[in-house]
């Protein structure tokens, strides 16, 4: 089916296009017009896959959120060691190269706007409980191995586990230069390994 | 000097009314107009203090700033025992009563424009010098008080319980029920508890 293939990569473009906008001129200077020019595009198109402003926000937000669960299938498909595994799972959420640091700024942008946004906030909330379950089961997994004390509070170490986790990518979207890929990986790296020995 | 009380607290309304329209409409909803009709007075005054959207912004984020920094100060002042001390200095920074959730909203949304946005980044670059300057002080203070096991890395335990901080922030202010200020609180004295006994 060639045409649903098409129809799916033309929508990819034009959400390509709304992070653009949105990483050069933030969330307000994201309208459909502002879409259409970037996508080299007419408003009467892009319409035709976004009639708002939101839509275009919803999707771009979503976006973020397929791309990082793509990642993390294929890292746990690949089938690593768990300690390695957990790290690298953990490391497809943060800002480490140029692609996952375009996502981050959206996700920052668009986290910011959905504090204004109830659809926008439907999205961001659904994105938060599905990594901070990315968290518990990371938790959960080194349990399961023996890998953390017993008497652990697994449900506060997930809670902290996605603080440090998010905190990070705020840290490293905003000052890069005070924490470049490498801190944030030995960061990252510290607290996995301290909460493996988590007395 | 009566006039000069007077200006100041006529600036920090105003400042209010500002925090007041981005909370409520977001940062692209806070023009002079709008601020102006918020405080209930014409463009033509609030130009006397602030003379463009820029500037509107850029206040109030140094009052976010200069507010954790004033109730820190208390703190410190208060002389409490180290420990008590360093959790109730941390929880300043943290959205755990409606004023705080102000400000953090405030700062959630400005830190996302920042990235659009040179004098805002500026601003906002300062102030996350100054809160990771708490935190690695912390981590000395501890450390000075023999409270850090030896061979701790006390500069990347400071960008962790910087991350810890950051993480908590934007989780309370985006995920209120899922993260009440009671949780918040035992997170984070999780954290420090777990600092102190780092091997």
């Amino acid at each position: 089916m060639p045409r649903v293939v098409d129809a799916e990569q033309r929508r990819q473009q034009l959400a390509e296009a709304v992070w653009r906008v949105i990483r050069r001129d933030g969330v307000t200077g994201a309208s459909v017009r502002a879409v259409a020019r970037e996508a080299g595009t007419s408003m009467g198109a892009l319409r035709h896959w976004f009639a708002t402003q939101d839509q275009l926000l919803s999707f771009a937000m979503t976006l973020v959120v397929e791309r990082a669960r793509d990642r993390i299938t294929a890292v746990l498909r690949a089938g690593a060691p768990l300690r390695d595994q957990v790290l690298a799972v953990l490391e497809e959420t943060l800002p480490l190269d140029d692609e996952r640091r375009a996502e981050g700024e959206v996700w920052l942008a668009l986290t910011a706007r959905a504090l204004v946004d109830a659809d926008l906030a439907a999205l961001r909330d659904r994105a938060a409980t599905e990594l901070s379950g990315l968290c518990a089961a990371v938790v959960d997994a080194l349990a399961e191995a023996g890998e953390l004390a017993e008497g652990v509070d697994a449900a506060l170490e997930a809670e902290r586990l996605y603080a440090v986790l998010d905190g990070l990518a705020v840290h490293a979207i905003t000052r890069p230069s005070a924490l470049p890929p490498a801190r944030v990986r030995e960061v990252l790296a510290a607290h996995l390994a301290e909460l493996r020995d988590t007395r």
